[in-house]
């Protein structure tokens, strides 16, 4: 066991003795879950997975499903065409609320049952198998590996599904949802119930992590700007009525299912992805949700912690003939530019005439384009003798 | 004016002929606001204001107080004695929405009115006087001046107060409000009537984004952990029912007042704030939405974009008598100690024996504890001679 | 044209102007009605219809329906079951609102949508067409004459149904609705569907204000219990989000449809139905509203509105050999029996000893059971010479 | 004991041994009720006060004093200024429940507190005590006899009256409370705190039942017509979010007060109170409404159960020279016409030429306007020989 993957297995050892909550109960398949089972994994940059754990066991998507088929929407469609039929308020409300938006009839978000719906039947397809097809295959690239339905959980689903039936019914009725009832159930069962383990959830959320390339693959399975979106209603809905608090104690844009899976989303960073079958009364994971805590505790990975040093970049100065030069390494951020233009101002001062300063940027890992903007429009009012290579 | 500034006046003037929206009514001085005034400023790590537009205007902060006074609350009785009195869940709700959890009572939220007099509530001080003085106190101390109250604003808010008094007699109901409701709703209506500008507001919002250190004061006016709770809880609520999608749109932590101000954190990096009185129908600056949506995406500051550099470290090679120094600079994140491992690694292979690779971390600007631990637990598994120094 | 139908033609020409609102536009065939067609007629004891206007105007009975399905479900399986599936609680709200009880998914009345399928669920039948006919022979039987249903009108509820099958669907998934959602929403379009004109509804109105006897067949439908379950839950409930305001202005039970209908219902007196298709903001036709509000007026139909001699017999004194027969006709109520007794009672005074009072209660139209049992038990302290004869 | 007396004491003896339900425990004074207690009285039209059980205890009114405050509100501004304020809509919700119509802010009624704090705050009086004094003489006005505030009930319910408090500063900021929110709730708090007994509340339900005229003192206290409107709004508002079972179940307008009285009305017949202390879950006292039921069943009082004669009047024929008298006693209404003009009718076809037929409606006890106008219609196109007496 690798040293990281250590690490891990510490999480889990500390969160496995907890015992609270139950399985879901609504279909049979779900409450014949074996409740003992917990397994835990990362996937970084590299794609390398990390697991601990129970991490071979299959489990239906569920809910998690709902991210990566918005994803899919918002690739086809557009962000316009998608938010016409779904909103991207958190309402306050558990996973099967109505919450529909007065006089456009718009569900709250994409997030509830009701959005999610109503996202699933804007994915093309003209009837269920096409359009099945199409999200599995989508999911798919995102996992990294051929996924596949629950044949038994699915019909399980679509036997006992009145309330979601009734959910796109009432869609229907203020023109939101696209297509028939039938073809949008039935494509939503079905995508709720594609089989997956630990391992391919978070390369899923690591597709995110890292702008929509799959680290395992190295696919672009979609646009860095989807992936913003996507994340961002993470952040604000993806832990339903317990969106708020997950927000304060954790800080990762998640999201959870009722069959025990949970995946957050460190962007830039890693995916995460926990599983265990017995739910809180949010009907989230009871240790899928502890285990992703912990992490993100012992990572410091909380979004809204402060970092010193956060896309400052790296300075190394070197002494050359005629001058000096000064190479910026690492993220040039906004923050950033103040530092550098504070040294190079100092070292104005100290400046022999006809020397020059050479900052050579060209060794920056990334820059936000308004940094560059900035250090640019700094530029022209430095003193003669400063040159800037980008 | 310097070049930063003037892009922040390139912002403001293409915002500036946005003409939609009306000012607050609900009280006659807010009415009178010169809806023509429009002003925006940042202040970065060293503190340095950088204001344009009408930034002398003196405006009453209104709702802005909110995260303020709810971080004085959780700086001086902590997390939980403060949750125990108000709930962190976007309620999908307008700021005056009553919105109150069944059987505990508890406001959704801080950052809608019931909840802020809840929390409000809790500021230690035995009248009305004291607790003002301490919340004035405390304010100032994020805005870096003495802030003075309204006391025309002031006078009107308590004579037509009646739905914050409401709220008050309900919340005390429910043995949520501390105390007697007048002292609690008159030292509320002092908070939101304090004067200021875009400038102080910039501060305040720097202040929570370096970690709760005044960047202009060099003071710590609260804790970290209380200045992430805080920024946590802006990201969830602080838009109202627009939350979800400022989130979507502009990914920063922020709140709105209703007489037209704005501030917006972006941790680590700076704090924004912008002023004009027209409002949308959500109770948000048409204008200060604007101005910081087109500053966070010029800057590329939205939370949940990847960044591909994020937290990895610069990494500086130099050849010295008996092997190499690999000098690592900026941040070390979870990611970026896989980048480092990696470049370890392949060294290793073409490592002449005997050769010593000496891996200096000692000018890292930050390092998560998590990637440090990690960083170390993989060098207990490198082959000889790689030397890591922290 | 008879006397009391001049009178009805003189109110049918009173509101006939009046030209607010809109007819129903949900689905087409609603909205292609002849919006000048008005209607009125009136059944009283004995069966004669009396009508004036479009009385051969054929519309499709739409919620009208729902307290005859009602009266049937209730004949056959009994109040506790009924209840067991449906409250009888006003919710405030319109007629397709969701409205089901927390907890128990019950629909808060059968006379809003939701309550109404959880209702026409229970009829006994199979399949749609048993079910469908057990409602159609019903439906007949009340109103004295076959009904049939409007094949297009049906079609097109069938085809724009989604509401109505979301409410069947969530209704399903909390265990209220008996048997399959398609089965029981094409029986309630189906009944919904049937064509009536004003004269068929006055008498269906008639059959609930005589018990449940049909005046004009002479046939028993319900029972005299059921009739009064049904007017009760009307009297409620039966205007949707104007019961309220119905019942300070009109004081009947009373129910409306979207296609323009609306009959009320004056216990023990008449029957009363209208016809005109454009809606007001609740849902009722407004010309239909008007005409019955005038006709209760004009006749004092009020039920809440008190006669001084409601319920008080009608006395008669004879003189006889050997003292005195009182005679009782008309209803004895409550009231009436202290009437009756202080009548005696100043008879008693002035009785020649060995005289006889006989009070002959066998003439009288009706008597409460109460009112008889409270004669008998005053006749026990009587002095002696006072006989009755029940 | 009289024997209708003795009838109420048996009703009385089949319920008391029911022990469910516990007295309402949010002030002290309330908790702290003789649970035991159970009272019951009934008055006629003629004042006669019948009562058994603990009929001299007293106890506070409460939110029986509502449909009384509203109707003196209604006598002095008349029906549309008060409803300009307060709507007559049942909300489905309890008695505290907040209930305000979107947009206006009005009440959802008069019988939840708001509303009932709304229309006392439009009783004429420029201060607590001036308003109270009003309110205090009409309630007396009502029950025969000077009624008194219980004094400590009144401070506790002062001191503990957050939730009305929050009602009143809600309805004042939506323009709906009329003056200061202090004078609307101390005199609130002062009217629910006077002091009655059943036979009170049992006179003062008469008064209602007998159109406004106090049966004990012969007085008229309010108009007819207010009368009827209130009973109306009790009719569909006034036992919370248990009216419309209770007008299946018992069918005349009642209210109820959390000291556990209850008052119902029978139009023209009688009204009828009880009291015992132990509320069910609606705020209902458990056994007064038991108490109250039985009563409506043995006397057969439910208003919506058809009565075959109700309204139809006695008929009695004499046999005079040169024709004959048919002498009409007892109550026309408009079925009465119906059956008066039939047996006419079937007169014509056998009276001798020359006969008179003289119908005498001067001995009618009441007449509906509708009824003699169709009476007179009728004659109009009688045969010769008929006369029409009124």
């Amino acid at each position: 066991m690798d040293p990281i993957t250590a690490l891990l297995d510490d999480v889990l050892d500390e969160i496995a003795p907890q015992d609270a909550g139950a399985p879901a109960d609504y279909i049979p398949e779900l409450a014949a879950a074996d409740t003992d089972r917990l397994a835990f994994a990362v996937v970084g940059p590299h794609g390398r997975v990390r697991a601990v754990g129970d991490d071979a066991a299959e489990f239906t998507i569920q809910s998690i499903s709902k991210p990566f088929v918005l994803a899919l929407a918002l690739q086809e469609l557009g962000r316009e065409r998608v938010l016409a039929r779904v909103g991207v308020e958190p309402s306050g409300e558990p996973f099967n609320a109505i919450s529909l938006e007065m006089g456009t009839g718009r569900p709250a978000n994409p997030m509830i049952n009701a959005g999610a719906i109503a996202v699933s039947s804007l994915v093309p397809g003209g009837d269920v198998d096409e359009r099945t097809a199409r999200i599995v295959e989508t999911l798919s690239a995102f996992a990294g590996r051929s996924l596949w339905v629950d044949e038994a959980v699915y019909a399980s689903e679509s036997a006992t599904g009145d309330r979601n039936r009734a959910l796109a019914h009432l869609l229907r009725s203020h023109g939101v949802l696209e297509g028939e009832v039938e073809t949008a159930v039935e494509a939503y069962f079905r995508q709720c119930s594609l089989l997956v383990t630990v391992r391919d959830l978070a390369v899923m959320a690591a597709t995110l992590a890292f702008g929509g390339v799959n680290p395992l693959t190295r696919r672009r399975v979609i646009d860095e700007r989807v992936a913003r979106d996507v994340l961002s209603i993470m952040g604000s809905c993806g832990m339903y009525d317990f969106s708020g608090e997950w927000m304060l104690r954790v800080g990762l844009p998640a999201k959870s299912g009722v069959s025990g899976g949970l995946l957050a989303v460190a962007p830039s960073q890693f995916g995460v992805a926990a599983f265990s079958p017995r739910l809180d009364t949010h009907g989230n994971s009871v240790r899928s949700v502890l285990v992703v805590e912990e992490l993100a505790e012992r990572f410091g990975m909380h979004m809204l912690e402060s970092h010193e040093s956060v896309a400052v970049p790296a300075v190394a100065l070197e002494t050359v003939e005629g001058g000096r030069v000064v190479r910026l390494g690492g993220e040039l951020g906004f923050a950033g530019t103040e530092r550098v233009v504070a040294i190079l101002r100092g070292m104005g001062d100290e400046l022999p005439p006809g020397a020059t300063v050479t900052v050579d940027a060209t060794g920056l890992g990334a820059a936000h384009p308004g940094a560059v903007v900035a250090l640019q429009a700094e530029f022209e009012t430095m003193p003669e003798g400063f040159v800037l290579l980008v």
